[in-house]
């Protein structure tokens, strides 16, 4: 949804999720200006990676969210939002499944600068 | 929370919205580089507005919000998201009391350009 589109329907933000047939695979609901609004499961470990140009925000929308950062891990519960500064190492995991919403600017991999096999397909939408 | 800022706790939407005294006080309960989550509590309608210069996301975290558009109502229920393109005229509502979040640009007023009375003090945290 580009700002130059007229509005739509609201977007629940579970069903979208559990459209998504893989984990760990983000997919762009929504957009404000040039930043997006992602969906994913997950279940398991992510791995370690940053976001050296960019903030991060997760929102827990099932589930809960552990997040492991340098000092120790936190738990965020659904309805609690979390922010990873630019810069700072992390790694989401989740015993269980969880539903998250990821906001930040279109362009950012899910893995950071690592790369490697566990690297979504970006931008996709749902 | 600044990007240079360490990681701190979860914050829980609607804990944080109940402590706003207020109606139609948006306060600021986390930010990504330049962009802001903010939450405020509603009811009854707000004023026509719209913003030229940005895109406005609307999360529903309890209670209903109706969006008042050019071509009609649109209702967004908890867990639901609804962008509001930029430059579209909108004007929020909620028949009982309504919890939300906003996402949008740090120094985005509630009204746009309208001013008046119900302009809310800008980027108060919570």
């Amino acid at each position: 949804m580009s700002q130059s589109q007229p509005p739509t329907k609201p977007i629940n933000l579970i069903q979208k999720a559990d459209l998504i047939d893989q984990l760990w695979s983000p997919r762009v609901v929504a957009q404000i200006n040039d930043y997006q609004f992602k969906v994913v499961r997950i279940e398991g470990e992510f791995i370690w990676h940053s976001h050296p140009e960019t903030d991060e925000a997760f929102l827990v929308l099932d589930g809960t969210l552990r997040i492991d950062l340098p000092d120790g891990p936190v738990y965020v519960a659904p309805g609690e939002l979390y922010v990873v500064p630019r810069g700072v190492a992390h790694r989401t995991a989740a015993e269980g499944e969880a539903k998250l919403m990821m906001i930040e600017p279109r362009g950012i991999l899910n893995t950071g600068h690592e790369g490697g096999e566990r690297t979504a397909v970006n931008d996709q939408w749902i």
